[in-house]
């Protein structure tokens, strides 16, 4: 059975992307299950660069097929900020609550009408022979005045999407995934993936 | 004699780039001095990807050597916004003050060793039968507490290099096209023109 590494140490992201991926005829398995993987400088100027050199470099180093993700919230009017900088907007080593509330500093004032934001994900698919396909996913939103709810990670407490009325932090995680860009992504690279399983 | 046309209809940027360019065995024009030429919509995702767009619709639509710039203010704190957006940091059709004014406000109370940022000028000089070089420059500053000056212009009076201790609207252009993003990305241009001025 092929074998397809998932590119990330963000434990939190395996496995909402496990959870979306469900059966595959592959063994999908984590950076957690290998030692001494260098760590990937994630330098890129867009999330695609990124993704593609996470997983093109596990996917080199181990020989095998890899898929990596790189995220990143969009804030209109922030320019677009933070981007491919979104992990680590509030410094190096940051955690969550820090972004967030960054965020929520640099957007007082501002009227829910110029608070629109976006999530954006970008998967890359490396293989063993140097094949690269991409998949995507994103989803519109506003940032909320202040954080709520406890479920999901990242910017999901201050990101409210408006047909639901609540931020990614407070919905079920079976409507996140249906809803949120990396779940439209992951089922997008599940695509692609299923078209490796089946070629020889 | 070969021609090149400037792809830009900002007239700053004009006088900026032919200054710095002095004398050249070519005929420059701007695109003033062609009448319907469509706007480009500047929508790349980075400064790279709009320069080689500009350049290269201009050199195929006029048949001709085509240069244009891109150019972004990057600022740390901001995660490198306002980058690839800046012109339209304060919104479509906004002034330079306003833009100036917004990043002033969304740094209100940050401390000076926080306020880092830099200028980033990518040139792509593109030819009638599709060929692409690029050429770039870049120069760190900070985000002063408020604007002075009133030379040059989009985020001069608020960019200070640390050498000078004055905003870029403050230098003698002669000393800010010596040092600045554009002049240093000109200057690498013009190599890459007087290589082509050269070859039949």
């Amino acid at each position: 059975m092929k074998e397809l590494v998932l590119a990330t140490n963000n434990q939190h992201k395996v496995r909402e992307i496990i959870d979306i991926l469900g059966k595959l005829p592959i063994t999908v398995k984590s950076l957690a299950d290998f030692k001494k993987m260098p760590e990937v400088v994630e330098d890129g100027e867009t999330l695609a660069q990124n993704a593609v050199k996470k997983a093109s470099t596990v996917a080199m180093r181990l020989n095998t097929w890899a898929m990596a993700d790189d995220t990143g919230l969009e804030v209109d009017y922030l320019a677009k900020a933070p981007g491919v900088y979104s992990a680590r907007f509030a410094g190096i080593n940051c955690t969550y609550e820090d972004n967030n509330k960054k965020l929520l500093k640099l957007l007082k004032g501002v009227p829910k009408k110029d608070r629109t934001a976006r999530f954006r994900c970008v998967i890359a698919v490396a293989g063993p022979e140097g094949s690269i396909e991409l998949a995507q996913g994103c989803i519109e939103g506003v940032i909320a005045q202040k954080a709520a709810g406890d479920k999901g990670f990242g910017y999901d407490p201050i990101f409210v999407v408006a047909k639901y009325k609540k931020s990614f932090a407070q919905l079920d995680s079976r409507i996140k995934n249906v809803i949120s860009h990396r779940g439209q992504a992951v089922r997008n690279a599940k695509k692609i993936i299923e078209r490796i399983c089946r070629s020889s």
